[in-house]
């Protein structure tokens, strides 16, 4: 089967300790979202600081050590979440546990759009990659963009483990050059071992169309504030760690950190000591690969690298939502659908869905996902504000060992990423921030409405206290449909039958003639059961049925209908076609009446 | 509802007589396809003698009086059909009583072919004459006739007569304009009362890229008979007349005959007295309309009218293809859907097909029809012979009063139009004719195809003539899947309880905690009935009730199985998405199960 062939066969449930995750598999798929922000981070503040002039990029080193502080702040505050929740869960269950529902909705909706962003940007960004290289193939982007949505889908429904293995691949490559990247650059530099071309002689400064204000360096701490996007995905998947998974995840958490830091703070220093400044039509990250490697293979190597690196950042959002989406699912805020294990022992469901919407993403804004950037960190920072501050709330009730040294560390988290949260909205606002609002609005009216829903089942299918059986209706009438009769027909009339209850025959005259016959034939193989012809002046023959039955229920408040269709079963499926649909049609209309249970008795055809 | 306010209200089958048409819409409904042709036969022919030169364009006229013979002959040898006919049915009726199933079939085949092909070229062709206005709207152009199609559908599922009413004004409109053209133009010419603008001059003849051979001269024959294209509708479409229903039919074929026959030959002779040459950038009409109105309203009228007249031509496919496919059908080489007389007393499920498919062709060919025109006017040619053959094998065995005379007008048509089929074939058949060979093949394929399948389910159902009884198994062992313990599952219970036979609970067991709870509860709700526990390696709830399903079948080959199924059914529709689908693939996957009986207990949520 096809399915078997793209997804692999079944696992079993006992299979999933196999299924874990080593710390070397983990980093590969949790870090790729984090680290890929190192390929835009330091030119997003630039970008902005230049807006003063090229004096103000200076700025740019104390910037990216505010930031280098956030991703201190955040690592340690994290091992600490990791640890107190190793069932997972991040945000969503610190600010549950801690702060209460709301708080938590919020975080699970913001966590949920910066999630389907994620796989929409990064797709369209190594699309954007592929089409400037191949311009030919800029019409198709839409479709590659679902191909590539697609073919995401597929890896992460063979399990987590071989999505991992298959993509570990590419992660390490473009850590390993854009490491080298910023090991010979820095080093090089700062022993003098590499020429520093005259390409950018630093001249005179340029000015800018804005001054140099206290809003406009805050602008741009909160664009560099997309460096730390995806610190939050390994505590949400810790229950996908080998055991001891907490403390498998927080070493985790501790070298992803190492590696962002280091690359970010390189790169920052680099475009720094270089003077780089941004340009159209080159990335500052291709700018230093230019002046650090000259234009041979390595300076390609980083280009490529960089690429795999961004597109691979959707393969964290399939790690982490469907674990979100199970966990929401599991306490009534999403469909119960989303707890389903699947054949290779993910949450299928949840990777499905999160693949459609991004598919859905990317066709409404037709492969430009540029727009969409700032809703993807704002997102991202409101939930890390309400972990960090659950977090808060947490140590100071429940204290336990060393816990003011742990408050204070999720205090100092709490504190700074709040900061960052406000400063990240306030510039971004009418940049569509706003939208992030909007649907997290709308997010927790879904959860609400989704989990009344599943409480009013509840109520309603409840068992009675005192142990009442529900009264079932006094009488039960059978009734058969037949169109002709038949062998079909025969069968059903045998089956019903042989069990007690009045039974009626109803057939809808269309043709005097063929009702003639029909009244004949019934009387020899009719076995003594009442034949009722039904008039249908409008020649609808369900419609006329449906009346009667709808006229039989009025009339006896307290009976069942037992409607017995005898259904007649091509050989083949392709030959339903010929057949009319009735029996089908007939099943749709009769399923929502109260009263009326529905019975197929099949007569299959063998040819 | 949204059907009713498109389709209207249904019609009582006793208001059948009162949607038969008058002589005056059935001449509008039916003639539109015929009489669209003068738009363009005649320049056709004068298309192809162009090619010997221009002195070759006087031709036209011998060709355009043996075209007007058969239509004479046609007109004749139809009326004949009609009287002899009126059921209708055409060339498929003819050749079925006559010649035998197999020339019947391929006389079907070959009319299903172009009325498929009617409606999707004059669609497009319509289309074509709109973008050409408003050339902005050429990108949409598969969209618009798209849209033209559905609302042609839609107007012919409101009934015959009011989509002839609607219809019926502009394809009036469209006659009066031409055949004002024609009678100006005529009448003005030969009593000199118009000035021949001096806008032609005959000047010296110019030469053409061929000599004027005799196989030329019946290329210009071959395509100018697309002008009698449309002359078997009516022989199609009696029985939607008025009593005396062949006396009006008979009456309109007459008419729309004059008709045709003036307007073309008036056509063809202006062309000839002005010494038109056939123009890239306008058409023959067009050229004529100048000649005799100027630029002025009238000849608008003429160019209106002539675009109108080309998309009604589709309308008259609309008419007689459902009453063809209801025929087949009733004969069984169709699916037996295409009987169904719908609400408004048409042959509904004919009319979406014939719509869908031409919308297929249309898309097929990206909104450019033009290649398919030979496949059309071959098909139409093909039936034409079969039927006017029919008629004399007819008059030969039957005899009757004027037998030989009916034998002669027959037996000319039958030549005449044979040798046209033979010359159309000839000609065409490199451009496409091959086609409809190949198709009307196929279309034979399926039809024996569709009879067998029939032939083979009645004689599988049909009764024993013994009036033996076929035995049912001898046990039936009900089986109750659930996935816990609620009032739907007691419901499902009891009812089953109140029926003789063994019963048992089947449960799969996912998670032992949750297993451990339902078997508590069970023991008290249970009605002792047995409950057994599924393991489900795979986690696969419907797999695994499957898997024991086929299990039981197996080992007890002479037992019934009765699956009840505790359905819980929301109170809103949309409200199903937050419900697990098992009971529905329950359903489908059991719904082909041989002894497998359905049974569906529904519990009806009310909030």
């Amino acid at each position: 089967m096809i399915k078997r062939w793209l997804v692999g066969d079944p696992l079993k449930t006992s299979q999933a300790a196999g299924q874990r995750l080593s710390k070397t598999l983990a980093l590969a798929i949790f870090s790729s979202n984090n680290i890929s922000s190192v390929a835009y981070a330091t030119e997003e503040i630039l970008l902005v600081l230049v807006l003063a002039g090229t004096a103000a990029l200076t700025l740019s080193i104390p910037i990216s050590l505010a930031i280098l502080f956030l991703v201190f702040v955040l690592t340690i505050s994290y091992r600490q979440i990791i640890y107190e929740y190793p069932e997972g869960g991040g945000a969503y269950a610190v600010a549950k546990t801690n702060l209460g529902e709301f708080p938590a909705l919020i975080a699970a909706g913001a966590l949920i759009i910066s999630y389907i962003v994620t796989v929409a940007v990064s797709v369209a960004a190594g699309i954007a990659a592929l089409t400037s290289a191949i311009p030919s193939l800029f019409v198709h982007r839409e479709a590659l963009g679902l191909v590539a949505i697609i073919f995401m889908i597929i890896m992460n429904l063979r399990g987590i483990r071989e999505s991992g293995k298959f993509f570990s691949i590419p992660t390490y490559f473009a850590i390993g050059v854009l490491s080298l990247l910023v090991a010979v650059g820095v080093i090089g530099s700062l022993y003098k071992l590499t020429p520093v071309p005259p390409a950018m002689p630093i001249g005179a400064p340029v000015e800018g169309p804005e001054s140099l204000t206290f809003f406009l360096v805050l602008r741009a701490f909160a664009v560099g504030c997309s460096a730390v996007t995806g610190m939050e995905v390994i505590s949400n998947g810790v229950k996908t760690f080998r055991y001891p998974e907490s403390k498998n995840a927080a070493t985790t958490i501790l070298w992803m950190s190492v590696i962002l830091g280091s690359l970010f703070i390189g790169i920052s220093w680099m475009a720094y000591y270089h003077g780089i400044v941004p340009k159209a039509d080159e990335t500052v990250v291709s700018q230093l690969a230019h002046l650090t490697f000259g234009t041979g293979v390595l300076y390609y190597a980083v280009q490529i690298g960089t690429m795999l690196l961004l597109i691979l950042a959707a393969n964290s959002a399939f790690a982490g939502f469907p674990q979100l989406a199970s966990i929401l699912a599991r306490d009534g805020f999403m469909p119960h659908q989303m707890t389903t294990f699947g054949d290779r022992l993910v949450f299928s469901n949840g990777i499905i869905i999160l693949g459609f919407f991004a598919g859905l993403l990317l066709v409404i804004f037709k492969g430009d996902t540029h727009a969409l950037i700032p809703l993807y960190a704002i997102g991202v920072f409101v939930s890390f504000t309400l972990s960090q501050s659950g977090m808060v709330k947490r140590w100071f009730e429940k204290k336990g060992s060393h816990w003011r040294k742990k408050f204070c560390v999720n205090g100092v988290g709490a504190v700074t990423t709040g900061i960052a949260t406000i400063i990240i909205a306030s510039t971004k606002f009418t940049e569509g921030a706003w939208i992030v609002f909007f649907l997290v609005t709308i997010l927790i009216m879904m959860f609400r409405g989704i989990r009344s829903h599943y409480k009013a089942v509840a109520e309603q299918i409840s068992l009675d206290r005192r142990g009442n059986r529900p009264p079932l209706p006094r009488k039960n009438v059978v009734v058969i449909p037949i169109s002709g009769i038949n062998q079909a027909v025969i069968r059903a009339v045998d089956y019903a039958r042989s069990r007690p209850g009045e039974i009626r025959a109803v057939y809808v005259d269309l043709d005097p003639e063929e009702s003639a016959k029909v009244k004949i034939q019934w009387a020899q193989w009719g076995g003594g059961i009442n034949l009722i012809a039904l008039p249908s002046p409008y020649r609808s023959v369900v419609g006329s049925f449906l009346a009667y039955i709808e006229e039989l229920l009025k009339n006896e408040p307290d009976i069942w209908v037992t409607v017995v269709i005898p259904e007649i079963l091509p050989a083949h499926w392709w030959q339903n076609i010929l057949h009319n649909q009735r029996a089908l049609m007939l099943k749709g209309a009769l399923l929502f009446k109260e009263r009326v249970i529905l019975m197929d008795v099949p007569f299959h055809l063998t040819r």
